[in-house]
């Protein structure tokens, strides 16, 4: 049976996610890819190298994150969160992001994490979306 | 090792999935949904009960649709293609095409599988997206 997840339950699916779709506006048409990603209070923390992603967040910073967790046909649980884009430029807020990224991910991308590796001034962009609201269903 | 796939083996992996993540775009903001598709020559078919999602598309007719494939994560493909969402309105074809959803997606949602087995007048809308660009990835 299919209901709707509250305010928190949709929370949880979203923080037992790892990898969700991030959906943005890219030249007034829709765009989405799959993102790894952390979230920390209210906010989702990911990364990229620059990219279309990047770049259409950056002149339309609304986004859309959906992640699911399937058990199997009957138990799953999906959740939609909307937020802004917020790059995080301050070297220690962005070198600190992107640590723990690459602990809960260690593979980020292997050009990625060998630079974060290194500390090398490397061109990964760390960004956050400011959730605003957030919605689920889930089949029990 | 990460390599761009051509439009013929981005196909390929749209063709063998079955699950997609469809975004569009809903009063100005990006909103993306897991659907259920078949392809079908250039066009991706699918279903809804009205809803979020088709009163965006009616609207704003553009969309992208995701699909992975993951066996692990050293191996796995992704496609992305973009098109125009078109409602499906002839009863005959609108019909053909639930069958042909059903007949793939028994479960579709237990509503509206009832209903179509029932050939009730329902509400279930049938959707094509005219792809007319599409792209890939895959890491092998």
């Amino acid at each position: 049976m299919t209901r709707t997840l509250n305010e928190s339950e949709a929370w949880e699916v979203l923080r037992r996610g790892k990898v969700g779709q991030l959906a943005c506006i890219d030249q007034g048409e829709p765009y989405v890819v799959p993102i790894n990603y952390l979230v920390d209070e209210s906010c989702v923390y990911s990364h990229s190298l620059p990219g279309r992603k990047i770049s259409a967040m950056r002149l339309h910073p609304r986004a859309c994150l959906q992640v699911s967790q399937i058990q199997d046909d009957f138990h799953w649980q999906s959740a939609i969160a909307f937020g802004s884009f917020e790059e995080i430029t301050g070297e220690a807020a962005r070198t600190l992001i992107l640590r723990k990224l690459l602990d809960h991910f260690p593979r980020l991308t292997p050009v990625e994490s060998q630079l974060v590796r290194d500390a090398e001034p490397v061109p990964v962009i760390a960004f956050r979306l400011r959730i605003d609201r957030i919605s689920g269903v889930a089949e029990e």
